[in-house]
């Protein structure tokens, strides 16, 4: 069996030596073997940085995005081969998908994210601008930039493709070049993986490598700018952490470990109830999906002394039905990853068996459709019953396969007490339909969890599940989970990036940003810049409108006719009275409809609508008589990528004629582009 | 001499040996002895978690802020003992209130941030809700609750007031209680610190431990619920976060290091302009302040290759003026913290060098004002000439004193690859008047850059310098510089807090948070909501108003009052003619102001004012015909403390006759107390 080949400094490496055997899950058959022999690590973290980092740095966070969405259809079209491949990791058809179209699904959401909440540009602009002096010259800001390094990843075996798309998502988005080190045990499906990225002619130059087989002394040639994500065993995790260059370094180091997730059913969760039922069946789907090769999966159902008996017989009745064999026969669970994962379990289970008796399952034997024991990593849904949760079995011992200790609580207290003695998780879940109860465990719970999950019968036909990462939300969680944190949206894009404060001028703040800030040059032109389209509009264009006096008819005019006829607008004593005003006030609504109308460019052109408005603050009352300016200046330009208009945001100041601002907020318009977007060279 | 006690377990403690004398550092007169024998590290991390933990988090964040500035305003009123004893470390009185006026300052800075960043609550809502379903009926959305763990410090001997207090602070608010070990050398100054804090009776009990002296097995005792923030050499910080227990419970562990900082000097900025003057003024500023020993001083001064002799000339000359001497006499420059500091600054300029010339100073010789140079850690102020900026030493070898390199750099894109050698900096500055070049040297430098400083002449007057961390902004740097972070306003608060995404209903998510969220129950009540004071609302409290219809003759109206003429307002075939109308529009102005007029209560009550808008989206045309119908609901409460009003954000929602949103936004308007502030039992 050929070794699997892996993509580094360009090109398409074939091991200088033949390579460990990998064997498929289900017949033990030899699949393929791994092997990183004559890989320079140093030479390929260098051509990432060289090349990759670089090829990136050209795209826009949009244009990126962009690609990634493209990527995402092309794998998608690809899907039914990696299934195939999957299958022989012990996967079935469900089990695949979750790993499979779970990445893909990664991919498309990063897209999405990547287009709405990342700006047009190069530089990630985090939070407001710090005020920093009394005038207003020096003024504080955060950047966020592109590590100038690899983002590293060294993967588990039980997601072959989730887990490699997981990571590369973000780092690709932020503009930092991937380095996949996948399991060996699982490698060739993540070597397929990557065959059909680089195959897809999709990729910057340099954006992606791939090696196979042993990280070798990889970590050796780490410098500050890389990042490490790893996902696996916690021992595996520290040890790593500690190496010397990672330390030395200070190498952002992500660990997503293993961890004893709980799911906790509530008081009034009583036989017969939905929670009930909710809770005993994402119980057995969590034990059986990936046959619990899940590091989110459920090790712990905490459930109340009274609802022992019932949840184990429900459970084990469920768990009655788990049909056990092929993956590719119409089987509900397949195989462990290999026979050492097999005896792994079987190890831990002992240790488990410690503090608890066997509800349900036999380690050592189990009823198979069309597969052969001897040769495959199969093996029984087990359930253990745990009646004196104070022994620390539970909460120590995780045994990776289709394994959940239920134990009993008696007080809201002692469950949040339970669910803490994970020393940190990743996932936990509380079935309730009782608010109160809810509230209670997560916020008793949250410290130590990564994602909680909240079960009744109102969510849960939309549930995503227990046992699934989100990409809009975090994923990791500390102590025992690694303490690392993975997507999360932005977030997770945020982890390849470095947040710099600039300190300066207003206007060095917006040549950094590319978005004016207050107190940065406005350019007044001729043309009203409503009449430019947004390839000619400029940020710090500017028009200056008014003054317009507001009288008392307006005030009570418009009082009349809008029907706001709040006391501040229509009675003077009583305005008085209000601590806030001298005497009648106009409205604010008043205040921004007539500065709309001083600025506004009646005619059609490049200005399409005005479809929101951002942070408006009422800074200084308005009183009959005031005259009234307003200054709108384009603030950011976000051509949309696919359109043929992209949105505008202005600055609004509306001053009076002490030049005192009287509002202050954003206008959002959407403009036309001059050129339409067929006309461009669209990127991918 | 006595050796300091330290504050643990709730009472001093005093050692049970005598003790590692400290001495004056300007007559090298013992002026105490330090000792953590005897003390229990595990009982005091215990302590910390059983007794500071709970007692904080019996404060929602805006009453731990409250209790922050008056903590601020007693230690004000002490300063001037705290800066007798600073003198005892070398310090000027100007060096003296960097430290103790800055340390403050940060104090004064987080309550304020505390109170307008942080909710009135105990929970921290980051980011909005996230839509995981279609039907809406399970949302994600991120929390941050406070470790249940110890903040421990372990802090650096140059800042021994600022450091402790830059730590305490965003702890404090985020609820952890804090264990400050200092260095010894200056530790008798933190002692007296921490006397004051105790003493000023404002702390929750267990908030705030001291240990001096040795941090024994402290670590050994760390669980994944502390969190470690270490300031001082980066050899220490890499032994220390390898530390077995840190490694095992993945415990934070912040390092803030020292590093080669830069200070990069503009083409523009030849000798004559300002720029020039205020290049070698900071520089000289950065050398001699604290007598260099500031992990942000600048290390490099990196110039164009034909300033070289002019910038030597003029900070040669600058530096002939710097008195050195008694901290108590009128001296530009005290002493450095400890002979063994003194030893160390001439070995580390011997290995500079090896690179370069000695422009100015001499590392054996200095003129002393009112002291010995036998028993005070007194040197001259340094500067270095290597006209090789390739050699290594000047980016690798930092002499924790009044010593700079100046080097020549000759393009822009070397300026930026000489900033970068340092390999990660806690600050970098470029003074010059040219915004491209900033952009240049901002961008590319940013990636190893925890803050980047742009000096010019428009900004000179207001800047608050290059070495100066500000509680606004991070503090911290990649690499070298330990890859940690602190500060930075309620990203420092973060530090401190476990983000959990919480996944649920929004009835589920509205407990949580305590934030009303879209598709949560709504309360109607025969009461009209702006009738009810503060403390009788509930988020969720709901008034539905309407319909209105809006006719062709409003519009019109409405554009000709306003003079928002705006053609699809006006213009029938225009209107048609833009892609999002089918025909004329209401104005979206004219849409919020009669959604106001609807839900508004005319008569006087506790709703004072509106002053402002969030988020505002308009989401359907409004045509002529259209009947308009909103919902407005309380969403969240923010009672101020010390005011007899507060915030309420409302959520409104416009829909028309066929259901549709218009548009949607927040409503911020200020409530008054049904009681006011004085009769509360105000804390602190």
């Amino acid at each position: 069996m050929a070794a699997l080949r892996s993509y580094v400094n360009g090109e398409w490496h074939v091991p200088t030596e033949s390579g460990v055997p990998l064997h498929d899950a289900v017949t033990g058959d030899e699949v393929a073997a791994v092997s990183s022999a004559g890989i320079d690590m140093a030479s390929v973290l260098d051509y990432g940085r060289a090349v990759g980092g670089p090829a990136l740095g050209e795209l826009t966070f949009h244009q990126r995005a962009a690609l990634l969405k493209t990527l995402a259809s092309y794998l998608r079209e690809h899907r039914e081969e990696l299934y195939a491949l999957s299958a022989r990791t012990g996967s079935t058809l469900g089990d695949s998908k979750f790993d499979i179209d779970g990445g893909i699904g990664v991919l498309f959401a990063y897209s999405s994210k990547g287009r709405r909440e990342m700006p047009a540009g190069h530089v990630y602009v985090d939070g407001g601008t710090e005020a920093l002096s009394r005038e207003g010259t020096f003024l504080g800001q955060h950047i966020c930039t592109p590590m100038q390094g690899v983002a590293v990843q060294i993967n588990a075996f039980n997601f072959p493709v989730w887990g490699p798309l997981e990571k590369f998502a973000p780092a690709f988005i932020a503009g930092m070049p991937t380095l996949i080190k996948p399991a060996s045990q699982t490698a060739y499906l993540t070597h397929r993986l990557v065959e059909l990225m680089v195959g897809s002619g999709l990729l910057p130059e340099g954006s992606l490598q791939l090696v196979c087989g042993s990280s070798g002394d990889l970590l050796d040639h780490l410098t500050d700018q890389d990042v490490v994500a790893f996902t696996g065993s916690a021992s595996t995790g520290q040890r790593l952490r500690a190496h010397p260059a990672v330390v030395a370094n200070s190498v952002r180091f992500g660990v997503e470990a293993d961890s004893l997730n709980c799911s906790i059913l509530g008081p009034d969760a009583v036989k017969g109830t939905d929670e009930f039922d909710l809770f005993v069946k994402q119980l057995v789907t969590e034990m059986t999906v990936k046959a619990g090769q899940k590091c989110t999966a459920i090790r712990r159902a905490i459930v109340p002394k009274s609802s022992m008996d019932d949840v184990i017989e429900a459970a084990s009745a469920r768990l009655s039905k788990v049909t056990v064999g092929h993956p590719n026969s119409d089987v509900r669970m397949g195989a462990l990853a290999s026979l050492e994962q097999r005896e792994e379990v079987r190890r831990s289970l002992k240790a488990l068996l410690e503090a608890g008796t066997l509800a349900y399952g036999d380690p050592e034997q189990v009823e198979l459709v069309d597969a052969e024991a001897e040769k495959g990593a199969f093996v029984s849904p087990m359930l253990v019953r745990c009646d004196d949760p104070e022994q620390p079995q539970p909460h120590e011992v995780e045994a990776f396969g289709p394994v959940s200790t239920v134990m009993p609580y008696e007080t809201a207290e002692q469950a949040v007490d339970l669910a803490r003695r994970g020393l940190g998780s990743l996932a936990g879940s509380v079935v309730t339909d009782d608010t109160d109860f809810a509230r209670t465990v997560v916020l008793g719970a949250a410290s130590r969890h990564g994602r909680l999950l909240v079960l009744n019968r109102h969510d849960a036909k939309e549930s995503t599940g227990h046992g699934s990462p989100m990409p809009q939300l975090v994923h990791g969680g500390p102590g025992r989970a690694g303490g690392g944190e993975e997507m999360g949206g932005v977030r997770g894009i945020l982890h390849h990036m470095q947040r710099t404060a600039v300190q300066g001028t207003p206007d060095v703040l917006t040549a950094v940003t590319g978005q004016w800030v207050t107190g940065a040059a406005r350019t007044e032109t001729d043309e009203h810049p409503f009449r430019k389209h947004l390839e000619e509009l400029r940020v710090g264009d500017t028009v200056v409108a008014g003054p317009r006096t507001v009288t008392a008819e307006d005030v009570e005019h418009f009082a009349e006719f809008t029907g706001d006829t709040f006391y501040a607008h229509t009675d003077e004593e009583a305005a008085r009275a209000n601590p806030f005003f001298e005497g009648l006030v106009a409205h604010g609504y008043l205040v921004v409809s007539l500065a709309a109308g001083l600025f506004v460019e009646p005619a059609p052109g490049p200005v399409l609508a005005n479809y929101g408005l951002e942070n408006l603050r009422f800074l200084t009352p308005t009183y009959p008589g005031d005259e009234l300016t307003v200054t709108l200046t384009a603030k950011r330009l976000t051509p949309r990528h696919g359109a043929d208009y992209g949105e505008v945001r202005w600055d609004a100041d509306v001053t009076n004629a002490a030049g005192d601002s009287v509002a202050k907020y954003d206008v959002l318009t959407l403009v036309a582009k001059r050129e339409t977007e067929s006309d461009e060279a669209v990127q991918a």
